[in-house]
């Protein structure tokens, strides 16, 4: 015999097929939602359906946004000749949160993975391309994450752009602020290391 | 400056004000949401408004149902004359899943809490007593929680039935099976001593 109803069951489905969200939270989630105010429940619910069906990719920069041209490309004081690539918009909203790059972005919805079967067909990089061709950039700061997939991206994306001329960088990898030597991997080290500059 | 458009902002809005959801894992749910095919997400929001407009409370037992009366009440090979008072549906589950429990349920969405300001009204335990005078009971078993309002609930609950004549029983406070006696609070110790039986 099934522990709950149909409907909970079903609710218990749908949110535990969601990521990081394990069998327990589901239950207690569904459990939640059913003791919501009606009018609550129809918000989250409509709040879902309207972000999935009238959100779409920056015709520019490919970042997730409600308009045509997202704030950050329409934003003219904007310097934007200087173009960050990064693997996803949590990673740009993560930049903008810091409040000091001044340049553009763009998004690639994902990296390079050969293992998982992502190829660079796969992810934002012909539009990057186009937009080396049709706008006039000055340098491409390529801020994939650290891992073998954001390397693998990075290192391809080097390689595309060198021919054209336009200056490629890559943001430094190393110790993080704050972070206590005795604690971090080797591979990190050996990079603080490389990238040491002099004081 | 918004860091993302207005449909992402309000689900991430709505998502972080669940339980156990914080603001960073309700980003990397909008955007998983955001990129799911739309049918999945239609049937997440359908799910949601729909457990929440068809499940009710059984006329009997108080569980979360989507009939009047639920399939453990209306199991007439369950002995309706053993009740297990259970704090909420999460409760009786998880005694449903040790399949040794043959009685019944009653669910009471709660416990008395007179620091949250949750009396004994607050509860279904009216329905409880109602039970108790219309149909034939032997005993009613108080497996509300071992914790100050579970306790609370369970001497009240005792209080109310004792003069009707009815058995009540309360669940054992011990030590977990498989727990350390070195890990465990004292209280639960003292409990597990005073509660111990012969061999």
């Amino acid at each position: 015999m099934e522990l709950y109803s149909g409907h909970i069951n079903r609710l218990i489905d749908e949110l535990s097929s969601l990521p990081g969200i394990g069998g327990k939270s589901a239950q207690r989630l569904a459990f939640y939602l059913i003791g919501l105010p009606k009018d609550r429940v129809h918000k989250l619910a409509n709040a879902i359906v309207d972000a999935r069906e009238n959100v779409h990719y920056c015709k520019e920069c490919c970042t997730l946004t409600d308009d045509d041209i997202c704030p950050i490309c329409s934003n003219q004081s904007r310097d934007h000749k200087t173009i960050m690539v990064v693997e996803n918009a949590r990673d740009l909203a993560a930049y903008e949160k810091t409040g000091k790059f001044e340049g553009v972005y763009h998004v690639l919805h994902g990296a390079i993975s050969p293992m998982m079967g992502i190829g660079p067909g796969d992810i934002r990089l012909s539009e990057l391309m186009k937009r080396l061709q049709t706008e006039e950039v000055d340098e491409v700061i390529v801020a994939t994450n650290s891992s073998l997939e954001g390397e693998t991206t990075a290192m391809y994306i080097s390689k595309l752009i060198k021919p054209t001329g336009i200056k490629v960088t890559r943001i430094a990898s190393g110790v993080p602020v704050g972070g206590d030597l005795e604690y971090i991997d080797e591979v990190t080290l050996l990079r603080a290391l490389e990238g040491r500059t002099e004081l």
